[in-house]
């Protein structure tokens, strides 16, 4: 049987700041892949019979290359083991994590997501700057934003129409991918990837959720998912995910048109 | 002796992603004010002698007002207990952490932010959607940046010169107030409070760093700025942190024109 890769956040450098599940999933590990800037007291919580390996850059040394990291990852999952690929701040926060995910889908290996503190909220706590505030801080959408840009929109509402044309007029086709994602964490986690164009006849999903918009969608998995293709197929035809993600691309640029 | 209160991110809803500091500072409570988004599964972790109260709103139900929910920090505090604001997510993105920050340091009373994971990352990492995507995303800088935003530059280098030529290209002003926070969670933290057309001439501090830009900035507090202001105060004349700022401002403002 295949292992697993955890792709884990170690916060920004305090080990006070791992999370709970990141020191589990830490002191269960078989092997440890882990970025230069993790430092010592995270490591020490790794069991001494664990592999560990610094695949970080050191100031103008040798690094390991993003090819070989994904190598030994997939080489060690296909051995059985459990590995946890080991990042500062958050795994999905630059780091190209995305990149190490991508690659151990590939060769089918079992894949899961561990968030870390990113240091941008580290340093704003340890500052103590409010990256937010309501009288200082617009809460108005961004005149225009970029197709190349990933965008959260924190309690969207149930007025996805409203939403939908904000994003539009701010310059997104109505092709851009996007994902409703419902009670992260709770066990009815619920998760909806439609585009732009689809979003106004997607399903409301309950509150707390957020709105995810970016090509950066396209690579959203979820439980929930196989059950929204799954419905879609019946409804529809077989179709991959990627070839959903086009049929929903044609549909929409036919509304939008 | 005054208590002190924790503003404390508890992650977007998994008991597992709360952080190890998150934990300890719940567990020596003396009393808990939390959101309505905080499960149970959290809140069993506050010893049983401690006071809890939901001071959310339930959709549509009555709630605690920002005022009333400053007042009680305060009251708390001035009992000489440790009071934790326990809020979902961080506590520095939306709900409202700066201005409770502000009403306790108005009041005399110690403040330590604990970060927490923000609905966005835990969003990513439950549905595999990375937020950035080196092939796919952009490194390039925003074509306008408003003055209402706060802007976080991961990794900024030692080139400050460029980084605050492009900070003015996206159309930002030289007086925009930024800071430079150095090696976070580790004990050389340290931190550097300028503005964008002195950023040029602040010193370099050691990586990882990052730049926070934006009017929030001049909510920052740190012991390092304490060292930052003394000399400043040692090389020109007596001023306060907001004097200080006023002065770098208009500092700025002369090397704009």
């Amino acid at each position: 049987m295949n292992g697993k890769v955890y792709l884990v956040g170690a916060g920004p450098g305090d080990p006070e700041l791992l999370t709970l599940k990141a020191l589990k999933v830490l002191k269960r590990a078989d092997v440890v892949l882990h970025d230069e800037l993790v430092g010592a007291e995270i490591l020490a919580q790794v069991p001494s019979t664990a592999r560990i390996h610094n695949v970080g850059k050191r100031c103008g040394g040798k690094s390991t290359s993003q090819r070989e990291i994904n190598s030994l990852l997939i080489q060690y999952a296909l051995l059985g083991l459990q590995v946890v690929r080991l990042k500062g701040g958050d795994p999905f926060i630059f780091g190209r994590g995305g990149e190490e995910m991508q690659a151990l889908r590939e060769a089918g290996i079992e894949v899961e997501v561990v968030p870390g503190i990113t240091a941008a909220l580290g340093a704003a706590a340890a500052i103590q700057i409010p990256l937010t505030y309501r009288e200082i801080c617009s809460d108005n959408w961004p005149d225009a934003i970029a197709s190349d840009v990933t965008v959260v929109v924190y309690m969207p509402g149930r007025d996805y129409l409203a939403t939908a044309q904000k994003l539009r007029a701010a310059g997104l086709s109505a092709e851009t991918p996007c994902a409703i994602v419902s009670r992260v964490g709770s066990h009815d986690e619920r998760a909806h990837v439609t585009s732009i164009g689809e979003l106004p006849s997607a399903p409301r999903l309950s509150a707390p959720s957020l709105l995810v918009v970016g090509e950066v969608v396209r690579f959203a998995q979820h439980r929930s998912l196989r059950e929204q293709f799954s419905q879609f197929i019946a409804r529809n035809f077989e179709a991959s995910q990627s070839e959903l993600i086009k049929t929903t691309e044609s549909g929409s640029q036919e509304q939008a048109q």
